[in-house]
């Protein structure tokens, strides 16, 4: 059996609980009298900030932060709204609907918020390497949560405790802006991740997985599907859409993937539970997305049979959940902008 | 100290840990050869059902079923949406809105649902005895969940766990009706009490309050604030509305309470989280709402310097909330009627 695409959920999961920092590595190159450094390279470079270090407190705080619906213009939807962690950190709901009930103008699906910090990429199009980015944009974007930078900032510094715990988490000359919020939130989703028994099975318990969900996981490599869902994620890096292009997906609008035509191949981790499926929900059931990926990536029929044999597989990979206690959140104050539903 | 027209939170709280059922009286009397029942009386009784005595699984799935998002027709709004148990049950907004972004028709700000419990009265005009009928509302009001009872039972009989659960908790012949989703969801509610400080106080703890807290007290009783706010929740019995008149709230509407212009009391248990105030929200202030109070209910001027004293002990009616879990919830079958944003 050829595992090596796959990496067992264990110690890796821990050693990626840290925090990275966007550089503009241009500035930085001419500051220091380096040589200019090419234009499309300037926001690929991260530094891991050696103060941003994930600690308990910070953890605590993004959990308030990903359950706190003052982060929206309206008040009332949160990063939780579109990712509930109830649900797989999904919606269920073919595209998302935000401020004012207004759809996503791609009609994207949104995706699971489990086991993302594993993801070389965010978004379907692929354009944040790290969450601590991906937060950034629905909570600024117009049908999404809507609320302008200046807004999420005098929120949150309005309200006493919230400053209080930024301050205890990060220390007292902390700045809290736009950037250290959804940093934080970034911090809290590192630790959603949800090891299954394929990954007891990868970590040496032989019959963690049954005949069934080994004979599925055989299909599964067999058939291609590995090609693109690899790694500990079994997805997260962009790959080419629609390669075989025998069929187009229904409803695809005018959403094209990357400037190369690249998506991200969405996780299979907790697939089972994040149904509808595909950039644009358009498949609820889950043997016959596998079936459809066959025609339109891999140019091959799959069978019911080889469908079914794929998806007990898939089934293994529903995770353990973390625990996660509902956060009580602190009180507006006097000086709190009120909700905007317009 | 004047201090009968309040009962501590302490064993009383787990009395009142049962279901109510209703019946219909006029029907129950016919059958049974007893004389006629008046037509106004008919929707007064209800029952204790011995079949209905609260249990850990009833009140595991009741709440499964209150952040369940599937039982409004969009599939994104659930019971906690409107009442946050992060955000003292309530959500921090003048009046809801809801489905399609559609505003509660009358502009009627959300009530906590911690210490509903012990309301006399659910709904802003108290159309409502038991929380087990407050639930079926929301979900079938067109601007609120949208769900009409059909659409309930179906989402929630078409998915596995769901059934497994309902038979589970109330034995395998359960009907698994909209009557008995709603009511399992009023017996998780039942469990969201917060006793306070107060009620330490009350429960014989001299020092649980301090000085200026029992002074905010002695006002709270001596202006009159106890008149209505009495009684285990400090509310949540029907009283006349806008007794002084001397103003008239803000963007009324067309509200005027029920047919003897009488409104349920809010509770003042948790009031400092869970502005803005009043059934319209149209105050966020709540040394403002208090004064307010005085002059539209009491007819009186409370000063500022009072209305801070009562403020000052109203702080201490925040009361510690119950650890909730958040549950996962159970994945959607192929049958299970899909999300409908229209």
């Amino acid at each position: 059996m050829k595992l090596i695409k796959f990496i067992g959920l264990s110690m890796v999961a821990s050693s990626l609980l840290m925090g990275a920092t966007s550089v503009d590595l241009r500035k930085k190159a001419t500051e220091a009298g380096l040589k200019a450094i090419p234009q499309d390279k300037k926001e690929l470079m991260k530094i891991i900030d050696p103060n941003n270090v994930i600690t308990d407190k910070k953890v605590a705080l993004g959990k308030q932060l990903f359950f706190e619906p003052r982060l929206s213009k309206s008040g009332i939807i949160s990063c939780n709204t579109c990712h509930n962690l109830g649900m797989g950190g999904a919606d269920g709901v073919p595209a998302a609907v935000g401020h004012k009930w207004v759809a996503n103008p791609h009609h994207l699906n949104s995706p699971t918020v489990y086991n993302a910090v594993f993801f070389d990429a965010q978004f379907w199009d692929g354009r944040s390497h790290q969450l601590e980015d991906q937060a950034q944009g629905p909570m600024q974007a117009e049908p999404e949560m809507a609320a302008p930078k200046p807004l999420v900032e005098e929120r949150i510094n309005s309200i006493a405790e919230y400053v209080a715990s930024f301050k205890e988490a990060y220390g007292k000359d902390v700045k809290i802006n736009f950037e250290t919020i959804t940093a934080t939130i970034g911090l809290f989703e590192r630790t959603l991740v949800t090891p299954s028994k394929f990954d007891d099975f990868l970590n040496g318990k032989d019959d963690a997985l049954n005949d069934a969900e080994k004979e599925g996981l055989n299909v599964f490599i067999d058939k291609g599907c590995v090609t693109c869902h690899s790694g500990i994620a079994l997805g997260g890096t962009m790959q080419p859409f629609q390669v075989a292009a025998k069929y187009k997906f229904a409803n695809i609008g005018d959403f094209k993937g990357d400037k190369n035509g690249m998506v991200k191949t969405p996780t299979l981790r907790n697939i089972t539970e994040t149904a509808p499926y595909f950039h644009n929900g358009a498949i609820w059931n889950l043997a016959d997305a596998v079936k459809e990926m066959g025609s339109t990536q891999l140019g091959i029929k799959i069978s019911d049979d080889e469908a079914g044999k794929i998806v007990t597989f898939l089934n293994a990979l529903e995770g353990r959940k973390p625990e996660i206690v509902y956060p009580q959140l602190p009180k507006s104050s006097d000086k709190t902008p009120k909700p905007d539903f317009n």
